[in-house]
């Protein structure tokens, strides 16, 4: 299935002391696959608040399968997992070294400069539908 | 319900460009929170880990329903929300000028140096066996 | 000599795989130790930003001494440094246990929203004024 | 002159409400590139503390020219400006759209796992002394 990925070298800081990335700092990697998997559809998420459009995270969660740590290449895999009438949920895989490493998601309603609920406009809606059926085919 | 409550002044550190604080960062906050639980149930994790007992995080959620932003005075409401044959999850919310910000939960198998599972000591699921009795008693 | 102290209790996230709080971070207590010492002078920062005045940072040093490390109790000691015509210096004294582990300073000039270095207004100076003498006077 | 060169795309975590890079976050971009300049000079900081040898950072300063703002790519430009009997000093320029955002530098004494100092071996001594030559020579 296509998705988005991004590769990640695990700096220092993101270590704790047992030796191994801490659990929130994956959630810094969804952030990072999010971004690039728009970009990656014609969407700079930038530009989207420039235009008062915001995606702030309404919920999210993670599953720590195996730890990654200093030094590391990781890959974020990034995929949209559902697009409803009030918000997108992103899915998450974290891989090393070929091994599975952390899953997630998160979901994120649109929303103004106020945070009040914005209907998707149209382009972004087809934006988003074509990038469904295109990760979800069979082909 | 009896449970564990810290005060926590948002720093301008985990704000992000919207104004509100980084997604990421509420995880540092549950942390936080399980610490003093644990401090206040008799169980000091810096002495656990000495003795080489480990409490990864395994999966955690969170749902964000209102955002805190800088300089809010939060707290923090921490739970033990089951204790398994292998595992113990906490559940926390994060409230805010008498309003529900944050809710989550992580779960923690325990584990030795080498993340090899171990099993409770006797006397460390005596302690987590009473809080849950008292936090979760009718009275 | 007076000055403004408030206490952290470091957190896991905090630390990295040295076992001690990762260097960054000492710059985050910094600014902790910089708002109270702001409230504790009759400014609040919040307020300040509100009004359109900002403390953006200049430049920092840091010195590490010794490490502070996960559960530790530290107390940030901020004292009003310098002010100039333009900008204010604060230095900073983490401690624990009565040890002097960091030491540090920041400097941060008067702006607003557009990043415009602005005139002290006289009230805010006075502040300052009235603290600087506060913190250096001999008795 | 010759020095490493990272890239790094501003992820939206290390904002503040300012709208920029919060302060700290730019030490960590120093790390990042200083493990890539211990790489590129045949040194694999990992491999270092796997044999015991660790650089923790002994002072640090930094100076803010302009902001790094969400989405930008930055450079973070690595040399290794003194190599002393005890310790190596790390300068760093971190660029964006060809302007100069932040400067700073990083002093690291060699010390093993009790934090005790120690004598570089001839290997990284020579290691150093050849990187030092060749990012100071003339041509």
């Amino acid at each position: 299935m296509p998705k988005t990925e991004i590769s990640i070298r695990i700096p220092y800081a993101d270590t704790d002391q047992m030796g191994m990335v801490y659990y929130a700092n994956y959630l810094v990697y969804f952030e990072r696959g999010r971004t690039e998997w728009l970009r990656e559809h014609g969407l700079c998420y930038r530009d989207m608040e420039a235009q008062g459009l915001y995606f702030p995270v309404m919920d999210c969660s993670c599953k720590y399968h195996s730890p990654a740590r200093y030094d590391d290449m990781v890959i974020v895999h990034t995929r949209l997992a559902q697009r409803g009438a009030a918000s997108v949920t992103f899915s998450y895989e974290i891989t090393g070294a070929g091994r599975l490493l952390v899953t997630g998601s998160t979901r994120h309603p649109l929303v103004d400069a106020t945070f009040k609920p914005v209907r998707f406009p149209a382009e972004l809606r087809a934006s988003f539908d074509a990038a469904y059926e295109k990760e979800n085919s069979d082909c």
